[in-house]
């Protein structure tokens, strides 16, 4: 049993400071890090690119909207021609900085609404996964358990990687919800959810059921004031009873 | 007799059109291409790089201070730390694109006051080297003939691409000026002042004497109202008097 | 008879340029000025206000999506309390050069895709109007005729200036349709439907059919290539017939 | 006895949440809230008037150079047009929300380098004058204690709010610094020295000695992690000293 642990990184932008990133890095196996579009900047890149490589943690590219205001959570209704240009662009100023500190992209993940845009909307969909293709055919796709997005990829032996979001609340058909009023979850919660996921692959919902879900990555937001102790709980769960935590390539690894 | 021809292009942004970069591009060798943070933006990042494609021209990255208001033309007190990370971001930006085009990047320039802080000013020159040394340690580095960062990129065996501004002012001392009411120069004017650098390594000074220069690459700003008309006369004064007109990998070929 | 004439100016930004507000400026009565969202600058703004003293026009508050490289052209899912707090910080700003000019705000006109959301999108309407209301409840509001929010702003007893865009064409139920290839139209052409509008209240559709409308002002479009042209011919025209070209305080003056 | 207590607000930007205003307001007299350039954003600006007016605050435009990624703490070399046009889109921005508060703007301050460059700085000190002036000649200027553009402000009878920084070091000629590595104090010794100003006009400087300083209010700075602690400390021991806490209306009144 085996199962990555991903967590959103290099949010802080300037003087402005979001999430722990170092204190998350020791229990995290992937780190998607914001490419400076929706969040981060040049500076918090190479920071954080500098910890990932530290930590032994893999990267993906946190792609999104150009919003920063809006935290790349409002749709914009951008072409399919802005979409590509917007990812090959920060695809691109990533890799400048994994290059340097000789390192890999190992996956790419939409932010904010962006997730939603490219992993359901036709509009965005096979823009998406053309320009992903165009820019490297062997990236893996890190989208939402059973999107379109993902369906597509694979039947076109794209590389994926689908992922359960284990502190949010799922409704019984597998949607998940973003709660307006946050969800008080321990610790303890969101790492026996991650362990159901790893062990059982089923995940609870709202309503108090247990549905079935396929994914080979878990996501914590790193943005929540208590991160550091879910992460820690999480990973130390996982341990524990025998779950391998191991990075996207570690997953797929023969 | 060998010369290279450079331009500034990539500079519109969104709604707003700066030069005709498609109607210069038949006449010039290296394009700068503007990088995304002065001015252009990932769409016109692409065409421009499509363009120069089709018309066989080299593309350099021209890099700016974060400032799109002031055009990068506003001295910005940033820090060496600040600037390496701004040019890792925008050369890596800048490959994504020449990458799925299959095309090299030729050489870097700064652009605007960033070309003076980078050229001239302790506080960045060795930053600016260093950087770029990082990024590729074959990338060319145009920058003002005999300016302190040349001197010190061939100390250390790095490439370099000493320009001259045959558009624009000089002083007995070699110093180019940035003339407030730009002066008027016919097309025929700049071709002559080309041919002048390209054949005797010499231009005239404001007060009328000429002095040395030695320059690989001659640089027209894309920007006046009749560049493309000022562009045609230097390439074919250029070629009429048996200068052969070719990008810097071809004037550095043995 | 009276009409207004409105055209957007003030639209460059830093070193681009966009529209020619001073020539146009003789042949207006109302100019919409960008207010540094979507477009213009604080620098653009003060001159574009001098110029619109200078000529007697009176001014409007163009405003804007926070989206400067999409021009405020691409729809964005803002939030009510967002856009309150936009049209606020835009209106303030105006009102700034407004008052070392010593010239009042004569109406407020939202730019681009801002058009559509509080002209015609329920989620947006009524924060538009309370806002406008709860900063000046004299201000004037000017939108497409027969639009909802002027249709609400109408029943409120708040002041409106419904418009026709004489430059676009319209399907026979009234609804302007944005030209994906936009179709030339002579200076002339554009001046006798002005003259239309003004004298009969009508305006032809694409299919050739002539219909109802009911505007005080008509609209020109000033990033046209022709824009100066055209508005020299609408005005002319306009005089020449008889009709009366005033500003919105004029048009409405008992 | 009487001194006013001055304290940065308004600086949070979208999802970036910067300082604890709401919880600082109760010990403050003037807030200095961020006009969306170096900080802040329209909700923000919005949000945090509400509270100053709640707390019966009084509320100073804190303008800053256009660099949100730099916090506007990178000196720019603007031009004086570009300075003027900055400080007007601002106020007038800020006036905005006062206005539907129905609240009037006590003060301006600049924020970060701006603070250094409109103080000391001859390229813009008049230009910073004219424009307060040009805006409202019955403006109050918050500077420096002792800085070139009071001293000037004064001999042209507009009016002035000196202010010593309580929380940072001074040398012996009273110029603060910048401390690279912020000297720890506790809230205790900031109340001290803040007593110390109002009531002896006199500080400390690093070097041990006390220097004569005549300021009219104190400023704390709110992002300091234990702000909160400062702010109420500060106001206990002046109030529970005798010495009036008042804002600077109050300060100045007959």
């Amino acid at each position: 049993m085996k199962i990555d642990i991903n967590v959103d990184m290099g949010e802080s932008f300037g003087r402005y400071t979001l999430g722990d990133d170092e204190a998350l890095m020791p229990f995290v196996t992937s780190a998607n890090i914001a490419t400076g579009f929706h969040a981060g900047d040049p500076l918090v890149l190479d920071r954080t690119i500098n910890w990932a490589k530290q930590y032994g943690v893999a990267v993906g590219a946190h792609i999104g909207l150009p919003d920063r205001q809006g935290f790349g959570r409002r749709q914009m209704d951008i072409s399919p021609e802005e979409l590509r240009a917007d990812i090959l662009y920060q695809l691109g100023a990533m890799d400048a900085f994994l290059k340097i500190h000789r390192m890999n992209l190992q996956h790419i993940k939409p932010h904010g609404i962006l997730y939603r845009m490219v992993g359901e909307q036709e509009k965005y969909i096979d823009t998406f996964l053309d320009t992903v293709y165009e820019y490297d055919p062997e990236m893996r796709i890190m989208l939402h358990t059973g999107c379109e997005a993902l369906n597509r990829a694979k039947e076109r032996g794209m590389k994926i990687a689908p992922e359960v979001l284990i502190d949010l609340g799922y409704d019984e058909n597998g949607n998940w919800m973003l709660e307006r009023v946050k969800k008080a979850r321990s610790p303890q919660e969101v790492a026996d959810r991650a362990l159901k996921v790893a062990i059982e692959g089923k995940i609870d919902t709202v309503d108090g059921k247990l549905i079935d879900v396929d994914g080979c990555t878990v996501c914590i937001h790193g943005d929540a004031p208590n991160a550091v102790d879910v992460a820690k709980a999480v990973r130390s769960t996982l341990e524990a009873n025998g779950v391998e935590v191991v990075n996207l390539d570690g997953y797929f690894a023969e």
